[in-house]
């Protein structure tokens, strides 16, 4: 299983022969938030007419509460009284919010149209738009509902970035970073060398760093679709830590990239503390992580104002506290990442976590 | 894409082996309507907890309604609280709601677990249980929203008919029959000899019917899983003017197979209309389908109550009666099957329904 990835400014022209090369139809139900209506919708629009298109206009609130079976209820109905059948496809043109209630919207409307994913933050850029994950959410849980439903197309143009608050950026950085250290020691340390080129949107620093994201994202995925072999289990890095943060922030106070830098800096420092990672590996990690400049109050609540063992207790999901060990993915050095099979001693999880909670204390009065 | 089918009695014992043998836990979401729970539940649980299964019981209303998004989200909620995660499965044991509704489940609970199916009607054993389709209803129209999400295995247990009334066999063997004229001459030849000790529910009789009418759908939709050869379209014999009966009667006096029955009869006019299949052929499958028991009254109020053109006006779905055409299966002899690809004259198609309703009123009287 695998998607077309286009990484291109600007990306939606010549769309009707794309979609007509990839088998697609010029009918597209579009989606927006009401964020990427406003600065992207006049442009999309405009383009995709021009080539013919029959369109079906939705928006969505910008927010993690338009990820809701509610939500999908009222798109399905404005799509069915439009008259869409399987004929159509679905282009989602947003950041995770959007990609993922567009995803699972076309993954499940008459068993399933083709689904274009268009990403507006670098986030989706070059992680959640790509691999066909998509879910909504549960009351009593995020992305509980959901499916695999692989993008025909993703379509990616990196000058809509130029939009997002810086803080954005930075968040987005961090799952690009991680595809350095998790597969690609290469790139790492391109991304090293032209970081602040990269987040300050200089080309040709940007659409190379989206390319090879999305390109190592999308080349795991098709390795390992289903999780299976623990390959595509390696995105995970940092996340593990990630979520426990997430949580004790309420999944509102905490970037998703925020919380993976911290966490991939707790992951570095298990690494090294298990035995995996030398010295030397896990300082010059560390110092390209120290590089994220994020608001350094949101680094004191939400991360150095946690003890260790709170945090710890907040990666467990609570359904899963009884019986559940939680898993890693470690590095045994820069660009080569694994699933660590056997269970971590609580007491290597927390002293990773005092010397990650000590490096950023330290980072962060600079 | 394929399952596992097993025709038993009694097919749940060994359940253990036979999961295991399947790459299937011992831990299962078990889905039961308030009919099947009543009449099955205590079989099928002992079973399971003899074998050793962690179990979550779940039963819903044996309804039409049941089929529902709000369904749906009580279901994942008591799933979700009851810490229910990827390593489990679900096994759904009834008719088509029952098992539709499992499957959606199943197809979207943390992006999918394994489904068993385990129908306990004619029509689920030999048609809805069998292929993936899963779907509910959105109150626009039904089976909207859904996807293909194959059975692990399907648990066939011929025995559970016993309790099955009368009327809801006759209504199953509509598509057996179906299968006999769609695909295997041999198998139609078999069933008009074997007809009445089939309906009578006389072994190795029904076994033998019920195998052969999963294994001909199995096959079906191997070759042709996603609809796109036109060979799973065959399916679809007689249902073009089944659709459109039902809806006359509301989706409520009239089943699916009561339909289907009296749309096959119209399908093999057209056919021979058209000049595909010959008089003798066309005869010979009158006859058989004559031999259906279904309450008169019934036929008389939904099918010879309606003039042939309100059932013509019913045949297209709502939102497709502007820019969409009827597709018809038709057979060229007993036994092989085609999608017509041209458009048929709405002549034809009311010719054919005027001499099927002559046929079934003489039928009728006898």
């Amino acid at each position: 299983m695998s998607s077309t990835i286009i990484v291109n400014t600007p990306v939606l022209s010549g769309a009707g022969a794309l979609y007509r090369k990839h088998g697609l139809t010029a009918k597209t139900v579009v989606i927006f938030d009401e964020n990427t209506r406003n600065l992207f919708r006049d442009q999309v629009i405009a383009t995709l007419e021009a080539e013919g298109f029959r369109l079906l206009e939705l928006t969505v609130p910008a927010r993690e509460t338009s990820k809701s079976l509610n939500a999908a209820y009222r798109l399905y109905a404005t799509m069915i009284e439009a008259g869409v059948d399987r004929s159509w496809n679905l282009l989602a043109v947003g950041g995770g919010v959007v990609g993922d209630l567009g995803g699972f919207i076309a993954a499940s409307y008459y068993r399933g149209i083709p689904v274009v994913q268009c990403p507006t933050t670098l986030l989706a850029m070059t992680d959640s738009a790509i691999g066909g994950k998509v879910a909504i959410n549960h009351p009593l849980g995020k992305n509980l509902i959901g499916f695999f439903h692989m993008p025909e197309l993703v379509l990616i143009d990196p000058s809509f970035l130029r939009t997002l608050p810086e803080r954005e950026i930075f968040a987005g950085m961090a799952e690009v970073v991680k595809y350095g250290f998790i597969a690609d020691r290469t790139f790492l340390d391109w991304l090293e060398e032209h970081f602040d080129r990269i987040t300050a949107l200089k080309e040709p620093f940007l659409t190379e760093a989206v390319r090879r994201s999305s390109s190592i994202k999308a080349d795991v995925v098709e390795k390992d679709f289903r999780e299976t072999t623990g390959l595509r289990a390696t995105l995970n890095f940092g996340h593990t830590f990630a979520h426990g943060l997430e949580k004790l922030a309420e999944y509102r106070y905490l970037r998703h990239g925020e919380a993976v830098t911290l966490g991939m800096i707790c992951a570095l420092w298990l690494s090294n503390g298990l035995g995996y990672l030398s010295e030397k590996d896990l300082q010059g990690g560390l110092d390209l992580l120290a590089r994220f400049r994020f608001p350094k109050g949101v680094i004191k609540r939400r991360f150095l104002a946690h003890s260790s063992e709170a945090l710890l207790e907040n990666m467990f999901s609570d359904k899963k506290k009884l019986d559940s060990k939680l898993r890693f993915v470690l590095l045994k050095k820069p660009g080569e990442a694994f699933l660590l099979e056997e269970n971590v001693d609580d007491r290597e999880v927390l002293k990773a976590i005092e010397r990650a909670r000590a490096f950023v204390a330290t980072a962060a009065k600079h």
